[in-house]
């Protein structure tokens, strides 16, 4: 069928399995062409089409909530739901996003974009449902990373004592983004290995056909809420949150899958329905892949897996920058730790776990912990190295102030992917984490302008005792460094001083070589400054510029609230300078999905708009 | 013995089972009478006497790391480590806090503050220990109702796997701070009811004996290694997590206390030791109590359990004047719904969850399930109202961020304990959620003068459609009224125009009519701002008193950096306003325990530094 002129899910009603599975197949095709030329999560969808067909044929979406945990893997949901036409512009500014959301559709009920929410919401949901006296089932998808996080156990908890109808599709697919880690993963393979939802349905009918009284009973079984009754078991985590289990079932067999759902859509407490699927089904590459190189992908040729954009040979990553120092760092001393909330793969942390294995601890997405844990290793005179993508620092936060910065503990956050993102969107941006960590004592708070800075900052924060955080945004960078230099902590650089200039930019990170470059491009009388700390900031050539008296621009490209333009007018306003300072930044939105180019251009804060601005002050 | 006079807990080396019972009776009336003189923690302290007396007696700290989860049960520790003589001053000024500190005595290896870091500060401890091939033990010690807070979940998660030798005691008492709550609690029961370890240690020699190659296995069993292998189960939630597990023992007698931690110490794998403490055990009051009124007190007649400090008949605690009035609205509206994170005796919400029991959600110690799960009630269109200590919102900031801003979701949250706390210090001011809320898109933020004020930012709050904060501070005010009125969002109060004033105090809370109080007594020229809401700010009302063009005092009690003043210095900035503010506020540094007066004095932010300033400002 054309899949684009799919409308909405109800046309799976007429299908029977035979169709499902040829739809699914066609659908996975789509998936793996559609992906190749525009990039996005590809490994996670191919996993879970059958599912989410066998999901929408037994369901009755938007009546039925069915939404998907994170929300990366709702692709399958998307075409199903009429958005296979918007394929092509997948993750593109003002096009499909490549999570739910709700202005998208209205079988999308709830957003996400970190994991392990969807079973809070499920419930609060649940509650909702409860308290209006209305009747539909509630259907979250979690996959078994997922379930490890705090928060989703902690909604275990309550669900378990609630005892409100849920149906918790529980997608095991033994990974993360990458391979998956912790004990619970151990009891999930068990589960794995246990008699199957269908053997169990089998063996009953099987010992009832043997006597007469037998055959009747088993007309009664064939009854869904009988069966239910006598299949559902107790097992595993799940049976320690008081939580009925089902499965475990196969996640490729749309019979099997629709025969369990079924099932568990006739029980009236909490359930789990325990899916085994596999990670990247059908594309031979994707499946091979252990590390999550395929789990988010620019566009690809399908023949070979190869990315149809080469690098340029003299950009690599900036995280691979920073792990490149510290291999060389750690080498040298032994008492660096790093530690990452199951991003080694997103990180690019793969070379310092292979090189030091009894160094490196994926904590799993278990951020909360991690931060902890990298406390404690602090305090016990190790050197941890905590690798946390800017957004999900957030999940830390309580532990950053508490357990780091309370006991002025020397963690160093290697904040990845800091700043704007791109296409990940509203959830994947980091641009809070200036505002929300400047008002924590003790903590020192920087960005490198370039791969030189990186590894200089990080051999500083190694080299002095308090926590220290380093912004690294998202992208690839020319690294041509060896050495390493201390930077004096807090100290910006003025790096064109002219008595003759008319204006100053005050920056950070990558737009200070952009903007320095422009302004010497077009030879304009402005200095550009290079505020590579955030906190504490540089009183004394803030002072001296300030004292100049001429035109003062502040650049940033995250939250304005408390960010860098904050700390300087606080401290200017508080050592008695009048100042004016023109600024840049993120103006209390949130920020959507699509290339970082059109998205500051969307928040004004394109290097466009600023020399625009410049020149006309300038000119 | 005379407990003053204990420097370290060597002397526990000699005792006996009887003599340490004895102590440990002593030590029980200490606390019993101290706390009586001085207020402090006492149930959660005489459930853990015997089990840290065992624990001294069987470990040696400091070389071993003896821990509390929270850190507010360590009474017994301080005791035994040399510090009985400072419990007439515990939680005063500079004096002996309440909690674990680590300048306080070589023997407090961690802080705490917030539950449940104790598994994860355990894991960083021992892997330390291994890298540097060290051999001590690590004994943390965590309640049951912590454990089900996720991040003790997490941290459980990668004890599994790593494999570390580790002993955790796991202190049940069946309860949190009042009754637990959570599925995972029946779990708890079960293995409480189960054969102890003891039980199973007498069967294994009983059934020994009865051969004679038994009699010689008999005596390799006395051999503590054997023991462990013989009587150490899979069970339970700790089974799931693949940790072995030796109990339940009784948390109230010494000599099997002593024989379980012996067992646990010879193990090399992570262990639970579950003990079966009773809450408040020895003094009836304590031990009758299920709501938690004796989790943190104040002075009492110990034989009365009365009070001492009766309350001021005109006052009534905060939390209680919204309670009061949510229970009002909600009468009117089956919509509202009330959820807190296991604070339902701190936060004062007894009466509303005996009124609405199907409309009142204790989540237990979860704050990002809280969070997230209101975010859900509130996208089913309900009007849920969080009631959560600012300290602990800290807990949930992503879900704060993500699920209830970015969806912009209308989550009222009821933020208690906000503004510095007191006696409980550093870790329970609630000092940051204004820096850290406000970069938040779509939240407004607010703070009333009163009651009256609190219960009108509850009624707007509850009508309209945007997430929204009202801060809450620590203890006791007036309230008379009873009806509702509607706020205008973001608007300011005025409180005492004049033309001829000289100076504009800016300041939020229960300060605006102290400061307005002494302002009026003292007939200085000064205009008082009542700045309700830090979000949206009062454009209009600044735009008017900026041109007034006299001194502008912002008088703040929460963390300088990106609050209030910082707000108004960003608006006046981008809207072509020079201004000078003179700022009030906590300068970037953690606040220590003690009385607000004390603590306020300390930073410079008490009202008569505040007068000291302005009259010298206008005089």
């Amino acid at each position: 069928m054309d899949l684009t002129k799919i409308e909405n899910p109800l046309f799976l009603k007429e299908m029977n399995v035979k169709e499902c599975q040829i739809l699914s197949n066609q659908i996975r095709s789509f998936l793996i062409n559609s992906i190749s030329k525009t990039g996005g999560h590809l490994a996670s969808n191919l996993g879970v089409v059958e599912l989410t067909v066998a999901l929408h044929k037994v369901f009755d979406s938007p009546k039925d909530k069915i939404f998907f945990d994170v929300g990366h893997q709702a692709y399958t949901h998307k075409i199903l739901t009429g958005r296979a036409k918007d394929f092509s512009k997948l993750r593109q500014y003002k096009s499909l996003s490549g999570f739910q959301k709700r202005e998208e559709s209205i079988h999308d009920v709830w957003e996400a974009g970190h994991s392990s929410t969807s079973l809070s919401a499920a419930l609060g949901m649940a509650i909702a449902r409860d308290l209006n006296k209305e009747d539909y089932n509630i259907v979250p998808v979690i996959g078994d990373g997922a379930l490890g996080s705090g928060m989703a156990l902690e909604a275990l908890n309550e669900i378990g004592s609630e005892k409100r109808k849920l149906i918790i599709i529980f997608n095991d697919n033994d990974m993360s983004i990458s391979k998956n880690v912790g004990a619970m993963t151990k009891g999930f393979a068990k589960l794995r290995t246990e008699k199957t939802y269908n053997a169990i349905k089998d063996d009953l009918k099987h010992t009832l056909n043997k006597s007469f009284i037998g055959k009747g009973v088993l007309y009664t079984l064939r009854n869904v809420k009988n069966v239910v009754k006598n299949t559902i078991v107790n097992r595993g985590i799940f049976g320690e949150f008081d939580i009925d289990y089902l499965g475990p079932v196969d996640g490729h067999n749309i019979k099997d899958l629709i025969d369990a759902f079924e099932t568990a859509k006739n029980h009236d407490k909490p359930i789990v329905v325990h899916v085994l699927t596999q990670k990247g089904k059908g594309y031979k590459f994707c499946e091979n892949d252990e590390c999550g190189k395929w789990h988010g992908i620019g566009p690809f040729d399908v023949e070979t897996g190869k990315p149809l954009i080469g690098n340029d040979g003299n950009l690599i990553p900036y995280s691979q920058v920073v792990t490149n120092a510290l291999i060389q760092l750690a080498t040298k001393d032994e008492n660096i730790i790093t530690i990452t909330p199951a991003m080694i793969a997103g990180s690019k942390l793969e070379k310092f776990f292979a090189k030091f294995p009894e160094r490196s601890f994926d904590c799993g997405i278990a951020e909360e912990h991690a931060v902890t844990l990298s406390a404690a290793l602090a305090l016990s005179n190790k050197r941890p190295v905590l690798s946390i993508y800017s957004s999900f620092l957030q999940r830390g936060y309580d532990q950053l102030n508490h357990d780091v910065c309370r006991m002025d503990l020397p963690v160093v956050f290697c904040l990845d992917r800091a700043g704007l993102v791109g296409e990940d969107g509203d959830t994947h941006h980091g641009v809070f984490d200036i505002s929300f960590m400047r008002s924590l004592p003790n903590i020192i708070l920087s960005q490198p302008k370039d791969a030189t800075e990186a590894r200089n900052l990080l051999y500083t924060g190694l080299n002095q005792n308090h926590p220290f955080s380093i912004r690294i945004p998202r992208g690839s960078i020319e690294d041509s460094s060896n050495s390493f230099e201390l930077i004096d902590i807090g100290s910006w650089e003025i790096l064109n001083d002219n008595d003759n200039n008319k204006a100053i930019v005050f920056t950070y990170g990558n737009d200070v070589n952009a903007v320095l470059n422009k302004v010497t491009v077009n030879n304009l009388p402005i200095t550009v400054i290079n505020c590579r700390f955030f906190k504490p900031i540089d009183t004394t050539k803030l002072e001296y510029l300030i004292k100049k008296d001429i035109k003062m621009v502040v650049y940033e490209s995250d939250m304005l609230a408390g960010g860098l333009g904050s700390a300087i007018l606080e401290w200017a306003n508080d050592n008695n300078f009048s100042i004016k300072l023109k600024r840049f930044g993120i103006n209390d939105i949130y920020v959507g999905h699509g290339s970082n180019n059109l998205l500051r251009k969307d928040c004004n804060i394109d290097i466009n708009s600023l020399f625009d601005y410049l020149i006309n002050l300038v000119g």
